[in-house]
């Protein structure tokens, strides 16, 4: 996407054996890069969440098992990156999903040609990943012209950062948000700022302002209220992970949403790239594991003070103990549908086997 | 309730013409007091929420009715100070209640006598709130030991502050928590952090530590996880205002709490004093007034830094719009039953009329 008129994307190869990311703990108020040189490297932006979305986790492990080739292009050391990789964020399925194709891909060769058909892999899973947020926003774009109300803009709702930044480019939320705005239908935004890491508040805010898209960001609190004033036209989220049934695991909060939305007659949709469903899984509120991060992102925050300097700050008494659940599930039961790269179809097995039949023999 | 083992409540008379305060801004880093000498006093420790809280704001209210009578108490003085204080904040019941009871029971009486009988009024409607928490604490218990499990702590969830720093003592929602606790009934609290102001991560968190109720602070978005996960036995809320009906508007984000509950089969209750209770309301969610508070305290937020000065950090891009409901309504059909100061009923229309007679023939 656009950033103050030039095109970037969230990671990009420079030069020999180099990948830059843009490091999103610094968004909204820096826009700073890092080069990731090493498996090492690739391993700690994940973890950190320097970079961060299911898209954009699985393009990375695929850069870092690109930069381990690079060292040593053993056996070993294959299954020694994939191991690596995998440990860093346990409920986003795309990582698993990179991981094995670079496994299968990669595995296959022999040790000489690996490094080079790695550093090509990765690109193409980038490359890949933007085709298939541009067919995600050309299905979302349909919803969005359905749900277009008379005489005002469109009120879309989303939680989370499932935009450009969690994804190579274009984003998978928001891709029909963009498509939308671009093609000049009213669009505004309701941004939950997601707590605990404010991913809303942060990236989505940022990056909404500088494609232009009006928006408001709003507490987690305040989505139910909104729904019940009829002020949400239609809700639009992301997933990490989303099942053959078509349970939708994303960022903690997400199913409070989904039980508003179905409570006050709001259609409810994620966006899920082929490569978010995890065929293998069906009931997502018991098989999905669940990422419990660090209580002090509870307790503490991070923002700018008066003079402009990141300041973190504790929001409780000191020792107070906090629990930090990274995700929840929504029960297929409470999605409107599921809007993939293939077409829009209905959260159920049958829905998603429709659009991908491949996996009827998988 | 005790602090470091001084008996507190959270508004005292001291001396002539004088109250004090705990100034609720300051916690839970400093426990710092303020004196209120006139009614423009009062009505701004209400505004700015150094006293918050339905019941605390009636007290504080009639507080600030004695101290205007003492210094004109012409029939224009009490009415000014009436509207004055009405003004504060649009949507607890409690104030008008409050204001209401003053104007029937001070207006009554000539002049010459208002300043003495405003103060004992409000010393008298400080004492009915602690005996109506009291009641409720002991109606509360009762639910709590129904809920009690085997060989685990009985798990609550709580939104926002209803504790006693939210009344004048005891609270509501924590009335029945402190009775459990100190009869040795193993409880655990979660604490919702209540994003914007984080009364729980503040507030909340504060009163319970001091009075050594085990508890964990989450974030908003992740009780529907925990009710999913069957980690919550019970959920208790607070009230700023309950229709005749029984719906009821409490701190923003509550709703989507009962929704959860209701999703899963956990019991959902308020705790409703009496005098919070607005019988000329039945649709709560068309009726009730709801707040909207300065966008700053969504995009700002304030905390303790390393060096433990109280600092405010920017959450978002420079500029970013922010929307700030305050409250919103949750429908009776999601409330298993509303904990009066006069028993347990349903919430309907019945239920509360079984408990309050006296209203049939209002």
């Amino acid at each position: 996407m656009r950033v103050d008129g030039v095109s970037m994307r969230t990671i990009w190869p420079v030069g020999a054996g180099v990948v830059r990311i843009i490091d999103q703990t610094r968004l909204p108020h820096d826009l700073a890069t890092i080069d990731l040189g090493t498996i090492e490297q690739a391993a700690t932006a994940i973890k950190s969440m320097q970079v961060r979305g299911a898209p954009l986790i699985g393009a990375t492990a695929a850069f870092g098992v690109a930069l381990a080739m690079a060292a040593d292009a053993s056996d070993a050391a294959l299954e020694q990156a994939i191991g690596i990789l995998l440990a860093t964020r346990p409920t986003a399925v795309n990582l698993r999903w990179a991981l094995e194709r670079c496994r299968r891909e990669i595995g296959a060769l022999p040790p000489a040609e690996r490094a080079a058909a790695a550093w090509k892999l990765a690109a193409a899973v980038c490359d890949e990943d933007v085709a298939i947020n541009r067919a995600i926003g050309r299905f979302g774009l349909e919803l969005i012209k359905k749900s277009l109300p008379r005489g005002r803009p469109v009120n879309i709702l989303t939680h989370c950062n499932a935009g450009w930044l969690a994804t190579v480019d274009v984003g998978t939320a928001t891709a029909a948000i963009y498509a939308a705005h671009d093609c000049g239908i009213p669009v505004h935004v309701w941004v939950d700022e997601t707590r605990p890491r404010n991913q809303g508040a942060s990236l989505t805010a940022w990056e909404l302002a500088h494609h232009g898209v009006p928006h408001t960001v709003i507490v987690d609190n305040a989505g139910g209220h909104l729904m019940q004033h009829g002020m949400v036209d239609l809700c639009i989220v992301g997933t990490d992970r989303t099942t053959a049934a078509g349970d939708v695991c994303n960022k903690i909060g997400t199913y409070l949403k989904a039980l508003a939305a179905r409570d006050n007659g709001v259609p409810f949709y994620a966006a899920v790239p082929g490569p978010s469903i995890d065929w293998n899984l069906s009931d997502g509120v018991k098989e999905i594991p669940i990422e419990q991060r660090d209580a002090s992102e509870v307790t503490h925050i991070s923002g700018w003070s008066n003079d402009d300097a990141l300041t973190t700050v504790r929001l409780t008494p000191k020792d107070t103990p906090a629990a930090n659940y990274g995700f929840d599930v929504t029960p297929a039961r409470l999605m409107t549908g599921l809007i993939t790269d293939r077409g829009v179809c209905p959260a159920t097995r049958e829905g998603l086997l429709s659009l991908f039949p491949e996996q009827r023999c998988a």
